[in-house]
């Protein structure tokens, strides 16, 4: 046991506590990993995402859970973080697919997050981090794209003694980047991930159930009816299907 | 006046309130930006860095300065932020020259800071992020090197509106990059930055006097030497020069 724990790599897994970072922090598990989860306090506009994340980290045996404090509020300009600015809601798939970048947009997220990540894994001697972007389905968000993650894992490379002492290469994981919705949910229940405790609603209601209604309930929604399968988060609030 | 500041573009600028980030403020405001300075309270072992930064703002008349907090300490790993790591001092010229990355070394700390600098460009309109790491005289930092300003600035425009929407390029200034610690005081000089109210010392004393030994003092008397004209700062607190 102790000579399997010494052997086991460790990744650092960047994980909201919505249906993607659960199943991506599953399947670095899966593929072998000691998973250090990292979630952020950024200011978004509610806490039950972190509660998601706190159950999924504990349910999924990380090896460590930090959620760091970053303030995004003080840069502004993002519907998920602005109280000002209202959250889109009730728009068609099409809508959805020929939108620009969406009010929801919380600029540079990703770089930020990989970036703290990055700072971590270095820390802790990882070369692998995961994040669940998606390029399918990816709601408009330019750091969702795969040209971006390339980008990321060539600038993380320089940026780091990686780069220096010739050590191995980081690695960015984006396993769930070029899946639909559905294969994603059917990726979770394959690997036993508790949907019920996951969130991923832009703007849920007092105790965490989802709206419905906004850009992310929608594309959850699709992943779901594709499969044909309840969503056990919508089950858990008695909420119909 | 009103139709000048409309037509002036902005940039973020990077700012420790040492020697570089100061003259880096000062270049970027004769470059013909309004600057908005951003400085990050990351667990340093010290406050006298944060308030310089702020009398440098102050006093080049930034449009606007935020402090954020980052607690990198909670990654640990660096004797610039772990209490229980000292700082090296004493050393030679030619043993800073000859070492590896070295225990100040902050784990993907400027890519953190340039993510984050990013997020406020993006949220601010701008597309010109300033920094002031130096090639040279670099003190072994992986993530000051010119490969990873440009594996940065590659980065980000895909991260951004920028990669997507076809509008202008994101640029990291860095002017700092190519020249000597002497070159960089004689800018600081002709731009009359107040450099007595600056602060590049790992472990300064309890009033913000440079300890004269840590590889920051070092490399910076070195600059001062070549250049040979004394210190403000040391002379400020009645230092040997």
């Amino acid at each position: 046991m102790t000579l399997m724990s010494a052997a086991q790599p460790t990744a650092v897994v960047l994980l909201s506590g919505g249906l993607d970072s659960a199943t991506v922090l599953a399947l670095a598990r899966e593929r072998g990993f000691a998973a250090c989860a990292l979630s952020f306090d950024y200011g978004q506009r509610h806490a039950h995402e972190l509660a998601a994340a706190r159950a999924q980290a504990q349910a999924q045996g990380t090896r460590r859970h930090i959620t760091l404090p970053v303030d995004l509020r003080a840069f502004g300009g993002s519907a998920l973080t602005d109280q000002a600015l209202v959250v889109p809601k009730q728009r068609t798939l099409d809508e959805l697919a020929q939108q620009g970048i969406p009010l929801t947009y919380v600029p540079a997220r990703n770089t930020v997050f990989l970036s703290l990540a990055l700072a971590w894994a270095e820390t802790l001697g990882s070369c692998d981090i995961f994040i669940g972007v998606n390029a399918l389905d990816y709601s408009g968000y330019p750091d969702c794209r795969p040209a971006f993650i390339q980008a990321f894992e060539a600038m993380a490379n320089l940026a780091t003694r990686a780069g220096v002492e010739g050590a191995q290469r980081l690695r960015i994981h984006a396993p769930l980047q070029h899946l639909s919705k559905a294969e994603i949910v059917r990726e979770a229940l394959r690997l036993g991930v508790d949907l019920a405790h996951t969130c991923s609603c832009y703007d849920p209601g007092p105790l965490g159930q989802p709206c419905g209604a906004c850009d992310a309930c929608l594309l959850r929604a699709k992943g779901f009816a594709e499969v044909g399968c309840p969503d056990p988060l919508r089950q858990r609030f008695g909420l119909h299907q």
